[in-house]
């Protein structure tokens, strides 16, 4: 039968349901689609030619307006026309961390590896909330959770972590157990401390944090010192939390001193290690982050310093029964009578309940690159970011704040205002030149370089400092940017 | 020069640091990666063959543990080995919500080309907590959390939605927006409510829920009448939060009668529609949805029926200006000057900071199979789960607990006390041969099948009914199971 004779209306074949990922039958539906996604992703970048698209939000959202109008179409546009179209708009949109001028935050450029791996998790979708769905993927988040634990614990015989959506969950769980061990704990932090420590108090209905100075980018031990003995109390426990890579200059707080201080008045210590914490894999740059390990708690991202795909963070303890206040109860997921014949009560590894296994995206990383491997790839980053604080320290027409302690570098153009620094920061981006960030420190506004990208090279370097300099030159000679 | 004559040590060429996702060249990167991804997932499949691996946790923990030992080596094993080993162990020891017979959860077999789509986002690595991490994908995030809040609120101006990590994240913001709006507010739910309403008041400091009876399966209208009514006070304000779409039975709560009862008592509500909300893409079963826009908030998972991989959810509000307690700053993402001068200021969109572009996968869903593809897929996997009553109810040896609002069946085998149901569950699981979920209502024990995938058949559903009538049988004849 010709196949315009095949008879239509009620008595068709119905068409059957779009394919899915999962079984045998998943990897081939998924190939030709992965392929249109791959095209897309390359189409797009070629056509953005650089860190992020030119114009601003006035140019770039119209456009993905136009890509995705309707957004809820009657009908489909089929799943290759939707994929392509979606893909190479926000590729083309997109400000890459993986080009090297693409340097404003702590915006990770995500291995291939890691983003291979990371779409099996897609495929598979296990969730984290009980045994039975997600059997291996339990067991292989345990086994990772404990081994990044047991690099920041590596003295405790039972240290545990919990994946977390971000530092800025693994800072709310940090503080919501020195809660549910203390009552309405007093938090204590320094200026230089990440938002989320504020926005977790006012989350978790606690008093809103002390805050120490920190005039040379780093909590004041003599300011802590005092607050410590000002607030001691027999009646309201105290909980200092440290920055290990603050978030506008990439400094460590003095981390064994203020461990010490706390011991001394009887305090708790979280460490917001979100940033610095993977130094631990370089033998180089591990010393560091001496005092780590005398944290009650501590906060690390792998989407930092571990080029993995958004998220993949952590909260590590010294001792697996210091997350026993997260345990819950929900019987339709840990029923005793479950629990007790074996099967594994996951419930209380996280505030979330359906979770994503971003475990295996750390664990194929950590294989295939090994202690040697990411160690490398640390130590290349903070090298390429010591070469720039020596090309700015070289160039007289800037100035640099400091040598860097991780991998962030701030400078700003001899002479201009903080208003010229805000420009020429806004300039870049608008033009789709440069993605840098900014930070306001010693009284003044600083161009913020976050150095994560390993395959950047002095070159990279070089145009970026010209890009700053000839605008800063155009500024002050009047012409107006565009 | 022969390669192995190279010069080799100090002088070498050092091994360039692994490829990016990004740039132009990313692409080229991933694409053999990927196909040992794929690969991987077949053979893994394979190997598994049924639902989920035999053995139960004795089985699945060690074979993962061999696969990943050491979880960190000294030197790594390279990417395909890597991806190779650890992929093929999660795959072989995964609970896939693609075979039919994995039918326990609200866990879905996410779509080829949803799994497809959440490559783009893990290459690319936009962060949506500001623009210049993610120019496009910040825009493609607006529109689409405004299309799917137009979708709940379809006759206010200013409907808004938040993407969240799940329905738990979602109601958790539903209770802080009602205690940021309110105070200390009095949260009211049903004993079927999700066990999130409860963690959510727990984590922000508030009152435990008052519980009202669900004698029916859904909250009783009397009871909330009563506690309304004693509640009442100039002082306190009260929440009710109402579910469409429970997690034990399917139910939707009476949304309309308990919205006019809020109304009366000047109450709040927010409506948990993790699991029903997506009946509004279909014109056949909308309307069990009755009411859904009369709440200030609204939960709803597109990793339910929505088949997205996990996570895809939203908490919807009726207007823009009811999420602005959310609104924060932090002066390196939303600097007052930088906000002024035409960029997003995106901060307030999460209580995250660090976040993943899920509302990719969501809009090239949305667009691929439109508003009909969706519907399609609802009414088959409802069609399904009535077909599936059907049988029990024509089975005389399994009893049927009600017909089903949505796709959760309960049955259980006539006259098995609860240990035996229980022992069912556990030994289809332990086997291999099916995943099914457990309800406890009425009093007894129930076998509970979640019908989320749109390929399973009428063979599929007998495969799932012979195995407990088989088992159930056995175990009646004093069989030991194993």
């Amino acid at each position: 039968m010709p196949r315009h004779a095949h008879p239509k209306g009620p008595t068709a074949m119905p068409t059957p349901p779009p394919p899915l990922a999962g079984t045998t039958t998943g990897p081939t539906a998924l190939r030709p689609l992965i392929d249109t996604v791959l095209t897309a992703l390359h189409d797009g970048a070629h056509r953005r030619d650089g860190p992020l698209p030119a114009g601003g939000p006035d140019a770039v959202t119209p456009r993905i307006r136009t890509a995705t109008h309707p957004l809820i179409p009657d009908h489909g546009t089929g799943p290759h026309h939707a994929l392509r179209t979606l893909v190479t708009a926000l590729t083309e949109g997109a400000a890459d961390p993986a080009d090297p001028l693409c340097t404003a935050h702590l915006h990770t450029p995500p291995l291939a590896l890691a983003t291979a791996a990371d779409l099996a998790a897609s495929a598979l979708n296990p969730s984290m909330d009980s045994w039975d769905q997600a059997p291996a993927a339990s067991a292989l988040e345990a086994d990772t959770t404990a081994a990044l634990a047991a690099e920041i614990y590596p003295h405790q015989p039972t240290p545990d972590a919990l994946i977390t959506t971000g530092g800025t969950e693994a800072n709310q769980l940090a503080l919501l157990l020195a809660r549910e061990r203390n009552g309405p704990v007093r938090t204590i932090c320094a200026t230089t401390a990440h938002h989320s420590i504020t926005r977790a108090t006012w989350l978790l209905g606690l008093p809103a944090p002390v805050v120490i100075p920190a005039p040379t980018g780093v909590m004041d031990l003599a300011a802590l010192d005092e607050a410590l003995t000002r607030l001691h109390s027999p009646h309201r426990a105290l909980l200092v939390t440290a920055t290990a890579g603050t978030t506008d200059t990439g400094r460590i707080d003095p981390l064994a001193d203020i461990a010490d201080l706390c011991a001394t008045h009887g305090a708790e210590l979280h460490i917001d290690a979100a940033y610095g914490g993977p130094l631990l894999f370089s033998p180089t740059h591990r010393g560091k982050l001496h005092g780590l390990d005398r944290a009650h708690s501590v906060t690390l991202d792998l989407h930092k310093l571990g080029w993995q795909p958004a998220p993949a963070s952590i909260l590590a303890v010294p001792h697996r029964h210091h997350l026993d206040p997260l345990h819950h109860q929900a019987p339709y997921l840990n029923a005793d009578d479950d629990t007790e014949a074996g099967l594994p009560d996951l419930l209380g590894r996280s505030l979330r309940t359906t979770r994503r296994p971003d475990a295996l995206k750390i664990a194929v990383t950590l294989q295939a690159l090994g202690r040697t491997g990411i160690a490398d790839l640390v130590d290349r980053t903070l090298t390429t970011a010591h070469h720039l604080a020596d090309l700015i320290a070289e160039t007289p027409t800037l100035d640099l704040y400091d040598r860097p302690t991780i991998s962030t570098v701030l400078f700003r153009p001899t002479d201009a205002d903080d208003t010229t620094v805000a420009t020429i920061r806004r300039t870049l981006l608008t033009r789709g030149q440069a993605v840098l960030g900014r930070a306001h420190t010693r009284d003044r506004l600083w161009l913020k370089a976050t150095l994560l990208n390993p395959h950047t090279t002095p070159d990279h370097l070089h145009t970026l400092l010209d890009l700053v300099n000839q605008l800063a030159n155009d500024l002050a000679e009047g012409n107006t940017p565009r």
